[in-house]
């Protein structure tokens, strides 16, 4: 007890009490070992026996000491004070994604090329919110189903396309990630099955699997997902890109989007993001709309079109449904970034969207066709592909001896990046596909990338080939 | 099977399949009964037996009917192809807010004051990113963890007030209500017990309730949280809002500041919103200042000062907790709207912020000294109340014979709002309390609001007394 110190500003007690807490988490001073009795201390150390009580109250009260009736005060169980994070943590149960290095051609991301951003027509929208007279509520707190005139503006132009029934309702997220995210808390219990197209998107895919869902990969067909095998598994949910799906390019015709919405019982969620961006063929209508039983939800989203920065998405579904996610949704993060919406509703009221759709589509063409002409000239023969008529994503699948993640490095070295088809899987499968996002590259750029792919995978194959014909050593 | 038709587009098969779709949809065709067999069929209909089949493949791909082997074909389980969304949907645990109408006078809000908004410099702030060369790039798809220039400018600043350690690292969030969400997500597991302050603010308490989380409430005092009694208790999680809490006004002094954070085990989640907003007395240092052992969460957000409809906060803890937030943040909602983010550090970088803040400080001063005037001067004898050297929100007791629940209506109806204490408990307690957030409103209407409702309570005062003075009629 040497360093007690009366000349000190800091009161007696408190020094004891600081003591014992050295002494305890040094381990001098042992769960459930007993302290002094304090008539016993407070004699040992000359001091008024109320200063020694105070100081074990206040251990006490700071939970280092238990004092037990007519027994004294004994040291509770040890909790380290340093905090144990991956104890405390729960797990993250996403698979980790390969390692991508900064490459001059970058196949890996799906998102619109930002050389091709109408930031002057930005501009314009935000300099007229900023003059408008509503900017100070657009910057106040706001409501959490959405900036009010952007959610009327979306929902009338929904029921104009038939895309929203009378009884629908129209929820603001942050882009289509969180819609997914409400969906998956106010309809996904864990356990519940939910049916994914195999392969799919890793952001939807890993959103379930951590919420503990019990995943089922329905394979993607020419034609989208298998309707037929689909019908078959009835789950309680399935969520469904009928157009452009990501990472197939694949769209679902019409006869097949009208078996899909008479499977009974299942609630489809249908993502609806790359739609506008159909670059060849008839327009097809939504599950939504046809769907009369009220089990489709639709999710749209800025995101693939304009400015992914934004976050701006939405949710068109029954009413029950929306005012359950609006709850949820204000219980996440209470509203959506209100400047950006009504930056957002500008930019579509005053046909600046549609102008911008319209620069899209025509680059997002020439694109495809140089990536679809790409493979035709540089892929060793035995691959295979799908022709997709729209969005952002094309599909192949190498000659199967090939592994596409095995390929990665070398194809990183020389400067090309892509995501391998195992990113996708549900099942572990696809090892010898990869996606070819080719929105954010120019012409030369996508056929010099997928030269160069061609070229490391028709030396892997000769190398997996020249391996086949080495003699086997006799084992001695 | 008057309805075939031979000579319509739609081939005979599919007709085939609407029309027993038809008669399981209207109950003629039930759950388990057979379908006639295909041969038995096709010759009744004078069809070619194969154009049967087709149809009962399709009715079973679709899920509406099961082949057995040797046995036939059975309608399969009655799902009723309209959705059943109060089954569908997990239940929302969250307690209805009282209903709020708009009145001329509402305390209800804690929010800072629109009419305070420096929209000027706003507009500058935002006209500097949209001339800025890196305006492409914040529109593009960003990083989960946030614009990077903000995130490091807010570590710098946090590190230089030794409000960040080395090992701390930080995410941007959506404001502080997405940072606790995020948290909950990776911290609290159903059923873990989560120490709240008693009353809190709602969004905080409903958040972990709908978690499944065990909720204790621990009384504030007019020292704040009881330290002593959270000691006691050693939860896994403590929020505390130690400086300004919402809705009791109350700070946490130095002392039990240092006594909070030696409470063995817990970890602390630290809502420190309201500091900047000190009208008087000496600022404290944060509990994640005095933290040595990385168990203190600090989460701040510019939605208190500045522009609440712009939704960015941020949260500091250590790396390995920063980690596995942004992953959950990944999947939440990618990322943070980036155009916001890159206003605000412009906001904040170029001085705006601290000009603002200043005169936030002086409006706020004059709005609590207007509040706490109203009080002495109209409340009825027997109230309490609080007084806050900052934030947003003064609570007052009302004498225990009053409801302020019961009393809303007719405020309202008089034009005043605001929540009564119930709103905020933890423990089904606080009847007679409720909150003036007087942030958003001028001294006059302060003066005016707290004027009614002194007079309303005293009439329901006098009302309950001469009550209680009533002749008990005798029972026949």
């Amino acid at each position: 007890m040497a360093e007690l110190d009366p000349t000190s500003s800091i009161p007696i007690y408190r020094q004891l009490t600081s003591h014992f807490i050295c002494e305890i988490e040094a381990g001098r001073l042992r769960e459930g070992e007993r302290l002094p009795a304090t008539r016993e201390l407070a004699g040992q150390l000359g001091l008024n026996r109320t200063t020694v009580s105070a100081a074990y109250e206040l251990l006490e009260a700071e939970g280092w000491i238990a004092g037990e009736v007519g027994r004294g005060s004994f040291v509770r169980s040890r909790v380290s004070a340093a905090a144990d994070w991956p104890r405390l943590l729960t797990p993250s149960l996403v698979p980790r994604n390969p390692a991508l290095t900064p490459v001059a051609i970058s196949f890996a991301h799906s998102r619109p090329s930002e050389d091709l951003f109408p930031v002057d027509a930005f501009r314009e929208s935000t300099e007229a919110v900023l003059r408008g007279p509503g900017l100070s509520s657009i910057l106040q707190l706001g409501a959490p189903a959405g900036y009010e005139p952007l959610r009327r503006y979306l929902l009338e132009q929904a029921r104009s396309e038939g895309d929203a029934h009378t009884d629908d309702d129209l929820l603001i997220t942050n882009g289509c990630q969180q819609a997914l995210d409400l969906l998956r808390q106010v309809l996904v219990r864990p356990g519940e099955t939910v049916a994914l197209e195999d392969p799919v998107y890793p952001g939807v895919r890993n959103l379930f699997l951590q919420a503990g869902a019990s995943l089922t990969g329905v394979e993607v067909t020419r034609d989208g997902i298998d309707v037929e095998a689909l019908g078959r598994l009835r789950p309680k949910i399935a969520v469904i890109t009928p157009s452009f799906q990501n990472p197939t390019g694949t769209t679902i015709p019409f006869e097949r989007r009208e078996a899909l919405v008479r499977i009974p019982g299942t609630v489809f969620i249908e993502n609806d993001i790359y739609t506008s961006l159909r670059y060849q063929g008839a327009p097809l209508p939504t599950l939504k709309h046809l769907d009369r039983s009220g089990r489709v939800v639709l999710l749209r989203s800025f995101s693939k079109v304009a400015f992914p920065g934004l976050r701006v998405g939405w949710v068109i579904g029954p009413r029950p449904l929306i005012q359950r996610l609006t709850q949820a949704k204000h219980l996440t993060d209470l509203h959506t970034d209100q400047f950006s919406q009504a930056v957002l509703l500008h930019f579509a009221q005053s046909g600046r969207l549609a102008d911008h759709q319209r620069n899209m589509l025509q680059a997002g063409r020439s694109r495809l066709s140089a990536a679809l002409d790409g493979a035709r000239q540089f892929l060793p023969a035995g691959s295979r592909w799908l022709e997709p008529e729209g969005g952002m994503n094309l599909w192949v699948e190498l000659p199967t001896m090939l592994d596409a993640g095995g390929l990665l490095s070398r194809a990183q070295a020389e400067g090309v990046a892509y995501l391998p088809g195992r990113s996708f899987s549900v099942s572990n499968q696809h090892h010898n596909a990869l996606r070819l996002s080719f929105a954010g590259l120019t012409e030369v750029q996508i056929a010099r990338g997928i030269q160069i792919l061609g070229s490391i995978s028709q030396q892997e194959l000769e190398a997996e080939r020249s391996r086949d014909r080495e003699p086997v050593l006799a084992m001695v």
